[in-house]
């Protein structure tokens, strides 16, 4: 499943990141990762102390992409509305969710304080970079001066994670993109909107 | 843990209908639900066909339940604001998330045309009677008529889904309450908002 010019560890990480994103931690054993990266219990163990150990580089390296990619959007040229049009409106593989946020709902990564932090900062730093842009906008007089820019990103985040949720229930990346051009009709300038 | 006055397939389902909940369903074992119900697995066997068909039966009713609790507020009084509020703002067990929602980060739900059903017509159903209400709010120009009902409802359940998402990673409601009242203060007739 992958060259043989990666490493091991390397191997066993990315083997883990597809499983957790697939299966979640609940559902993804040492075993399906072993099988999956093409190396032995020994070979693992020798790497990683553990199923918690090799979760833990898997999700810190899973949360660091999602953070670079909306870096991608929110850090690019463009008015505030623009850019947190661009987040909404990336390319994604809409019914596979999000990576990370599909976490949250494993019971063992949210008991596990050390499991849950990549995935708390990650949303966290999302959430706070989308307030900055909001804020942009509210000082600039483009978005309405009666938002709070934490609220509103904690909105933007949501309607995302939450479309992927309708969109993986009907089986349809439909849902996701309905909840997305709602959110944008709300945060259309009301200069624009009349 | 159940009444002793609760019939054995009774019990089963409301085990499993717990244990769904917390832990999805790759993550629940026909030995966890008979512990957990206090049956025997021959009882089980003689009530359900398997897990798959034991968990249809809980699907079902978390499903229905999930209809009743959005119709208790949409279907009362007030404008169309006022019970999209009153949706957004009831009584929730934030930090367990939705029975019915975390089930679409379970692969072997979505795999099974079956078990996705009910899980697909329940957030199909809230979409649906939220689009109504919403569409009352623009008829009676209370919503800003640039709205599309059907993305707007999409885009509430979406902040609600994805409100949980945002809350089991902080371990916290707080960002749950923040996408709800970031999503209100969109929604605000506009005529008011001025």
């Amino acid at each position: 499943m992958y060259s043989a010019l990666m490493s091991t560890s390397e191997r066993l990480i990315e083997a883990t990141r597809e499983l957790l994103w697939e299966r979640g931690y609940v559902g993804t054993s040492p075993r399906a990762v072993q099988q999956a990266a093409g190396a032995g219990q020994g070979s693992m163990y020798h790497h990683f102390a553990g199923k918690p150990d090799l979760a833990l580089a898997a999700i810190r390296r899973t949360s660091e992409e999602m953070g670079a990619a909306a870096e991608a959007v929110l850090g690019g040229e463009g008015t505030a509305y623009a850019r947190i049009e661009a987040y909404l409106l990336r390319e994604r593989d809409v019914l596979r969710g999000c990576p990370v946020g599909r976490l949250t709902m494993d019971p063992e990564v949210i008991a596990d304080p050390v499991l849950r932090a990549p995935v708390d900062e990650a949303l966290g730093r999302l959430r706070a970079r989308l307030a900055e842009v909001v804020r942009e906008g509210l000082d600039s007089g483009e978005l309405s001066a009666s938002l709070d820019a934490d609220e509103i990103a904690a909105t933007v985040v949501s309607t995302v994670q939450g479309g992927y949720v309708l969109a993986r229930a009907t089986g349809s990346r439909a849902p996701f993109d309905s909840a997305v051009r709602g959110l944008l009709s709300l945060l259309t300038p009301r200069t624009a909107a009349g």
